[in-house]
């Protein structure tokens, strides 16, 4: 547990840029407040907005110098990479159909790429992308942020390591109620874009939080999923994309899985849940409430254990800041995601390798994402038969 | 709520008698307790085991009078039939596959059958048995107990009454662990004949339990069910029934459901959970914890409903004994199954309807719980694809 | 774990008479209810109300035989005693104040007694019936019903057996909301003679709950109290006794505790909570989850311990009816309180010990009670100074 | 909610100075997290250690420059309030006994001061700095975290405009279990300070954590403590100050209350915990799970508030950051303070008053709890007796 990193002043900070987040957004400030946190990185550019003048007012507030607040990404790729103090690194907080030609600018230059999920709004770009990502020397960094919380690496870590024995079931859910009605209509900007298809792709809830679900599962369970038969629904009329999601799953190795998505399930605000039961144990956590994994070792008391408390892994330990029963929360589940980006950049820096322990995750996690996506979509389509989740993977 | 019902001495108690529920078993047990909370039955004879000895064993234990402990259901029945004071009713406490045998020799008296469930171990028997009941004058009870839960009904009434407006999502499943390990190659009784297709019929797990979740789904919500989806495992080595069920359900009217039963889920004791969501909110119970509801209506705060507290309706209030704060539990519910039971058999006495209110599963429930052991088993079989759920039904 | 006892027939099951517990009355049936759940006792006379009219009215309810409903629970001691096959056993479920003068009636006789809590109104009172007590020998069993749930039998087990270590601290308290407001001004009967210090004696929430939350942390903890301080309150204007008592306890041996009762703290329907820590652990416990228990053994992660499930002590069992999960409640604890006091009377009637493990609250706890009612009142009218305990309890 | 704020940018963030939170210390880290997430302070200058060469190490760790690293406060306030950047503001994190000297020193130069908890060691001291704060024209902010978290405030206003009607009660605790054991005895340097009087002051427990359930208590329920009656313990042998505190509470107009604060509760992380009940209703607030807020109309449903979620008040909503279901946990509820801080400096720079609804605990909560620990202290050692407690909040 170490708060501050050690350095020398002048490479002690990451020079970050960023490509949306301006003023009427939300997921840059979240993504901001990440890269405060433990302090490892300085926003020094950005093309906050799609007009200049938007995104130098955005810059004011932010501290940004007004000379790098950029109207055009494009434009901002290629300066920053010219400028003897540059930024290092981007985050991309844009709508999910901008994720591709954006991080694309950035990654043929050289400049490390944090990314919003789903990887793209569409597989063709997803694999496009990968490729992109694989010639450049550049990192890529999704935030499925999720897998930052402590008690997650901690039950990744359990898992690994035979606590609950061999996989059986893998029981995961994402349930929110925010679109139980047609928000949409309404000119609500974060309904918006999330229901529609140009913007989005061609999942709705599946994208915007099945895709974390899946990925959480599998970075959980290190299970490989092989099958998958989807049953999706728009239950909010003239809605064009999935509201709810039902999707059975079978696992290399024989385990076998649920998947639930929502966001018309009224009650549930963020209500990612997931359960996983092997063949001496199990384990459950919830996102609302973070700092507990309750393990339940077969024929013994269930035990809860507490981030940085008794029982704690070094995995759960590593990215916890504060004692136990301080509760630490989404932010700083973010902020491990970017404090483990700066572990591999200031790395990156030197030559070095990636230190132990240290990960996130990826362009492979988030190719398996647009592919959970659409093997979904064209499942349902079918009405609701297996499909093999293999070829959607392909690069 | 009324602990005591006022009648004339001589027809206070119901005349009970009981096939099963000797030394060695559990369930019967159970039945007893029930039929004695509110003091509506009392226990006269019996065949609790299938040799005479063992039988008047076990009467004896019981209060019940040697003369009226029977080694055979089918001497039982023909002389009780004949008795003055013979039963006036009886409780089918069996494993599954005698369930209708013994049933049949009852309803053709005129004898009112209290069974356990589910119905019987195949579909064809089930629909026998539905045959018989109808043909005979004598009420049949079936004793899914869970719909006895004060809060259970309370769920129903407000659904009914639309809290929550058309119900869009029913999540219900039923977990537990206590098969995780192949118990029945040690001889423990109660996993043997749950285990063996002989005595259980082709669900195991699904038979078991799932056939609770789907009964308790139906019974809350009102919907019916019209295709549905099954991935069925057996992961215990060499065991011949489904240990877990993964089941996607589309119900008629377009809402969508899924159920997971499952005998090999650590930390699960008897996990049944029901989760249901309407266009205008949710109500979520646990049985584990069951004076509770969750009910949360779009919008507002969350409510926890608790038995016989603020918010309680009618027919919560109707099941209850005790005030709010003083937890009722299984035996409590199942009473109030054998309660409902013995409204009913009063009315019939004198030749009343039902009264109002009063209600209790029966002969089209138990049928449509083979029914759906059935269709999962061959969903499941043809590699997971949808069935239509009506055409199992059909008497 | 035994639902059912052996024994012949003709004493199978013992012979109980009621004095209280008519047709307006709550707990007389709790009484009835726990009696039947094992099927121990048959309720076989009664004076259930204070006129002969009405207490035959009551026992034709109750199938009670109308030679044996008195109005004049003195007529009901004399005669049944006379009797061939007279009551053995009489449960007394009136207010308070007439604990003491029905009790002697019948242990005078040899009949014993199972008595409602408090033990008397006035300590006074409660030293006289102890004098009778101790010359009879009849049984005098006090239904400090709490005692009786499974996992509190566990907790004074474990505790009894260290798990905990050297007691340090108790924390107990009891809330209620029901006299949030002058109820007792509306004419409810339960309001009414709770708040009237004539049938209650000189404690009203201290007397009603306070009472049972004491009784409740001796019993488990084992620990004797030597001081209190209390601080009491009427809360509601015009209320006579005190709604809201604060309590600070000082153990023999060094222990320290705090106590809180209250009947005026909105959404605390029943809320009994008990915490226990010891050098090396704690334990919690909330009588309205009563199916859990929280062990927390120092350094390590907590365990939750439910009823019958892994962990469970013999103690805990025993008392269990039906597997872990499956949830028992208050009436099934008020229930073991009555099969304790079967499996007494039947060692007495065949002059055998009392069995190794039964046990329920008696005279001791019941002086005790009255004692913690007594010293309460007069610490908190002595401006809430210390008194010491011992000086109440001295017979 | 406004994540960040809007301003030129030569003063958008406050010039920020630290007095302790070197290498080894552990609240140094929290406070400089907390005053990052945002982004409104920057960290200039610092006396971390008592020697040059560690506060300078201290210093390139944290990216301050090295001639602003300070090994002596007094030298540091000289220097930085002649500078022309100098610091506007500097955060006390030393041991208990250092806050009044180091205060001092800034405040009279102006400079304002963000101070640890509890204010001073001593009474005398906590007196003297509070003519020191009067005197001086800077602002007195005292890091009472808790009351920083949304659904704290939220409760605050709730209770000011009346939803629970007059208050009667106040049952507030803070458990913990790390000092159950002599860890002092071990070396490890949080509990050596902490169980040393000379560092601590008089009170243990009731310093480090009764400070902050007395002050949480006070800030939400608006109650000013009349009377109290303190039970003080130092349960493991050897230990100089209190490891437990039990104390009843008197507060003017006429409520109740009790405060338990423990070091020795195994099983408690920081288990604070705040019921508040009313006339009309109730509050149950857990730090541990701070993103809840149970709210219990007298005769309704109970309900779970949500922070950011459906029944937020415009205080709780102007502290949160992210959306319900997305937990924010203690980092952020101590950032709020920071930020409220900031508001009021920024206020101050610019000659206007401190913004509506901005608050934070200053001198008078400062005086109030040291205040508190010497009353407990007193009235423990009269043994148990009751004191007036404003004769100790007088300046």
């Amino acid at each position: 547990m170490a708060i501050e990193g050690s350095s020398t002043s002048s490479t002690r900070r990451i020079r970050l840029g960023m490509v949306g987040g301006g003023r009427d957004a939300f997921i840059g400030g979240v993504h901001r407040i990440a890269s405060r946190i433990d302090d490892r990185y300085e926003l020094v550019a950005g093309a906050f907005s799609s007009t200049p003048e938007k995104s130098k007012a955005s810059a004011a507030d932010l501290g940004v110098a007004d000379d790098r607040a950029y109207g055009d990404y494009v434009e901002m790729a290629k300066r920053e990479a010219r400028l003897k103090n540059g930024i290092e690194a981007v985050a991309i907080v844009t709508p999910n159909h901008m994720h591709f030609p954006v991080a694309r600018e950035f990654l043929k230059r050289g400049i490390h790429v944090i990314c919003d999920k789903p990887l793209t709004s569409t597989l063709a770009d997803a694999r496009k992308l990968a490729k992109v990502a694989e010639a450049s020397g550049a990192l890529f960094v999704l935030t499925h942020n999720y897998t930052g919380y402590p008690m997650i690496r901690q039950a990744r870590e359990m898992i690994a390591r035979g606590d609950i024995g061999a996989i059986r079931l893998v029981q995961v859910e994402y349930a929110q109620d925010w679109l139980s009605e047609p928000l949409e209509e309404t000119g609500q900007k974060q309904a918006g874009w999330r229901t529609d298809p140009a913007q989005s792709g061609a999942g709705g809830s599946t994208g915007d939080i099945g895709t974390h679900a899946f990925n959480l599962a599998s970075f959980v369970s290190g299970l490989e999923l092989s099958q998958l038969c989807a049953d999706l629904d728009s239950f909010v009329e003239g809605r064009q994309l999935d509201d709810n999601g039902h999707v059975l799953m079978r696992f290399s190795g024989g385990a076998k899985g649920m998947l639930w998505c929502s966001q018309v399930a009224p009650g549930n605000e963020n209500a990612l849940k997931l359960r996983i039961y092997g063949e001496k144990g199990g384990l459950e956590w919830a996102q609302e409430d973070p700092n507990y994994l309750w393990y339940t070792p077969l024929g013994q008391p269930k035990q809860l254990l507490t981030r940085n408390g008794a029982g704690a892994t070094a995995a759960g330990q590593r990215l916890s800041r504060i004692p136990g029963g301080h509760p630490e929360g989404y932010l700083e589940g973010f902020a491990n995601i970017y404090t483990e980006a700066a572990d591999a950049i200031v790395a990156r820096r030197s030559g070095n390798p990636i230190p132990d322990g240290v990960m996130f995750p990826g362009i492979d996690e988030g190719l398996a994402g647009v592919a959970f996506v659409t093997a979904c979509v064209e499942s349902s389509r079918r009405g609701g038969s297996w499909v093999k989740f293999g070829t959607y993977c392909k690069r």
